[in-house]
């Protein structure tokens, strides 16, 4: 499906729509609703599960999303986290950089000053996208943060947290002392981040307030967690710098051991790999659709050692997309915090000798994600429209229809109710046909659907059978409704990663 | 425990922090850690489960948290969201109107305009409650809302959220298209709100950024929804505006029928029972520290109608302290929203005859009654610090110890595995002796210890027992490891309102 239309899907069936719809919505701001709000819920659990999952030295934490300015200029946001804009000064329209000058630099303006943005755009005389005017100001840094009065004299300054990692930088001292104060030691935060976008679009793809799920890995650079082990072999989908450069734009599927070979260091890539299979085995992706994208010493911030971003190629985005990124950030975070705040971040090794820990982070953008889940799995299926989930994501895991309400709705209720009982998200639902009860929860998502008719009230209230309909297949086959909860379990949890030997 | 006790401990055992803790923290925000953070998710999850899942025509969305100023003039927030300051002259320190006029006004300034507050400061000659000056200034009003500037020309300005409930009155246009168009239709948010507070204090009680779960009922008035049922004997503890009146402090027992014999509207007390149930069969707080304290005219906001605050009793804060409140806001917020939008909000009845819905708002404090949960339920008992939460809360369900590691961590490490992938929260421990390890599952309220030793591995890898400790007993039994889960599981279910006939 194109955009256009997923997006009209979405917004019908109150996945998601506009915020403050009712007053004209505001620029890069949405709402999910009930079905998207419990799909982003059960993404967000299986992340959780999946990455901080992996190790019992791996905390989620839930921080405050604002931040007073000594923060921001530490992590060197105040100075940094800008994007070129460019206004006319005709008709007073405002562009990011890249926008204005897409057609003769469509590699765009990553680490280009305001000056080298400005020489492209007199050098190639380009005009205002909107009124065509030549009139173009200067180029600007424009501050993406928001920034928000704070404190009783409102004089204080806070900001609306950029990104969530800056959080958990900040937590690392106390979670050493909380945790078993060793290394490596990994602190998730699953909440929002906010961007004064000059140019939000796509939906979800570039709001002004988005959930991210970032964990960070602090770790002794002696001793970096991570072995490949049973993966030396996994094929990863990786588009590199080298052959960028030689103008070669397709994936490459090579094996991971091939990839440390070239010079990666063995966790990185082990990381690589652990995303790799959140994103096929846990979300569903195809690996055809999926990339590691390697980011350039020029395109990468140049705090971050390693970039490779995991993109995912979007029908209806036309292209491959940017869902989540692998960092090595190295000591940047806890020595810039630490200079900052004036504490010493390092921390003693086993042999006593002091080290301020690397960062590994691992990113994933919540809304992009679920955007991509729709792009993926939502489809046009002859006359159906169907949204094939995986069943452990989907908002609700089993639909529950009486045959003919009148007869059958007690019934059909002490089951909705007893599989909600056992952790089933259930739904009742008694409107008009069966078909049309189908395919509702076709579009949702809803990997079953449970019928209760006649037959099953035969044999008194615990003993009936009810006809059980898997999405995919559509196949239908009766079932004791008391073993019902039992039989859909194993389908309903997340994927968890094999603990691992303690790192 | 007093306040400050209980917050070090708090705070030692990572349940919560100051935010940006190594740079001194900020005034008002807290970071959650692992413990915290898993138990709010759990309050929320057992709060959704309760309120929402109480009818299928109830729905939980995650709306944005920052809206456009049109939204916040038309609620009347921009205007009325205020609290009065009074600032010092001489030493510049600013003061809550309250606090400077409390030892001679122990009822508050709720009501009083600026000019009358003014009044009582001369009248009494109150001094600066820091420097002990009289030259303080007028009393002025203080918005609590953080403004944000907003869009590419920072000239926009937008809210964070004042309260949730703004979300689901502008949310509730689309989920009246994309639900079955019919009242009672009700819109839950659990989602961070966000105050300047003048004096953010007692921790969790007054706090900058805080979590609320709220949920809006729209109703027809002529069909208002709740019946007493089986609760009509149901007693009440109140405390009404009549008794205060005469000087009466302390709690009624009221039935549920007395009540609205009284004159309060069926549905209302309803809904006050529905909550009570929730902080004590949910929350297991005791009855007798519990009240509803009713808000006279002069109390309440001019738009709510009836309003009981739900308050407990705690012992850290030395009073009772309110955690949540039941508002019959009538058609007062649609009314306005529709008034600001320009959008018909009016739904049609089954008659076809238009109607406002009215609102019945079930509001509750996530951060309080996480701190309720900590005074109420942690305690020293002789040697042990204990966290006595209701098993299906604790934010680590089972602690699995191999007895000796280096013979039993395979054998606990698998158990654990298992137990995760059917969603018991365990949490492996190999650190030091076993009873040092169940103090530290005590201390976090783990409900559920294994500890896995020699006998256990003699029958085979799947065949063995294991030694389960109840916390709140200290019970032990051999059970079979393979038994455990569903052993475990009815303990950890929320407990769930009985599915009500469709309202």
């Amino acid at each position: 499906m194109k955009s256009d239309e997923l997006y009209a899907l979405l917004r019908r069936r109150g996945v998601l729509w506009p915020s403050a719809e009712i007053y004209g919505g505001a620029q890069g701001l949405y709402d999910y609703g009930p079905l998207g709000a419990a799909l982003k819920r059960r993404v967000e659990d299986a992340w959780t599960a999946w990455f901080v999952g992996r190790s019992p030295d791996y905390y989620r934490i839930e921080p405050a999303e604002l931040v007073p300015e000594a923060v921001v200029r530490a992590s060197g946001h105040l100075e940094n986290f800008t994007d070129p804009e460019i206004s006319c000064e005709a008709c007073h329209a405002v562009f990011r950089a890249e926008t204005v000058v897409e057609k003769v630099r469509p590699e765009g303006v990553d680490g280009l000053a305001p000056n080298q943005i400005e020489e492209v755009v007199r050098a190639n005389h380009l005009k205002c996208p909107n009124c065509g005017s030549t009139a173009l100001a200067v180029p600007r840094a424009f501050n993406l943060m928001f920034d928000v009065p704070f404190g009783v004299q409102r004089s204080e300054r806070a900001y609306l947290l950029p990104e969530t990692a800056q959080a958990s930088y900040l937590a690392f001292a106390r979670m050493w002392e909380v945790g078993r104060k060793a290394l490596p030691l990994g602190i998730a935060v699953v909440g929002r981040a906010y961007r004064n976008e000059i140019a939000p679009r796509q939906v979800l793809f570039r709001m002004r307030s988005f959930t991210q799920a970032e964990l960070q890995i602090f770790f002794d650079p002696a001793d970096p967690p991570g072995r490949l082990g049973a993966y030396a072999e996994e094929k990863v989908p990786v588009l590199r710098v080298d052959r960028r450069e030689k103008g070669e734009g397709s994936t490459a599927f090579v094996p991971a051991r091939e990839l440390v070979a070239s010079g990666l260091p063995e966790f990185y890539v082990d990381h690589l790999v652990h995303l790799l299979r959140f994103l096929r085995e846990v979300l569903g992706f195809p690996t055809e659709r999926i990339r590691f994208f390697e980011k350039s010493d020029k395109e990468r911030a140049f705090y971050n050692r390693i970039q490779f971003d995991a993109e995912v190629h979007l029908e209806s985005l036309g292209g491959y997309k940017e869902v989540g990124a692998v960092h090595y950030r190295g000591d940047y975070d806890l020595r810039r915090h630490g200079d900052g705040s004036g504490k010493d971040l390092s921390v003693a090794r086993p042999s006593g000798e002091r080290v301020v820990p690397h960062v590994l982070e691992l990113t994933f953008g919540v809304d992009r994600n679920l955007w991509a889940l729709a792009d993926v799995h939502l489809a046009h299926e002859g006359e159906r429209t169907v949204w094939k989930l995986p069943p452990y994501l989907a908002p609700v895991q089993a639909g529950v229809f009486p045959l003919i309400p009148k007869e059958q709705r007690p019934f059909a209720e002490r089951l909705t109710a007893d599989l909600l009982a056992v952790g089933v998200a259930a739904a009742y639902d008694e409107a008009s046909s069966i078909g049309k009860r189908y395919a509702r929860m076709d579009e949702a998502g809803t990997p079953f659907c449970v019928t209760v008719d006649g037959p099953s009230l035969a044999d008194g209230p615990d003993r009936g059978t009810v006809t059980l309909r898997q999405r995919d297949s559509k196949a239908q086959e009766r079932v004791p409704a008391a073993e019902l909860a039992a039989r859909l379990a194993p389908s309903l949890r997340f994927p968890r990663p094999t603990m691992p030997p303690p790192l």
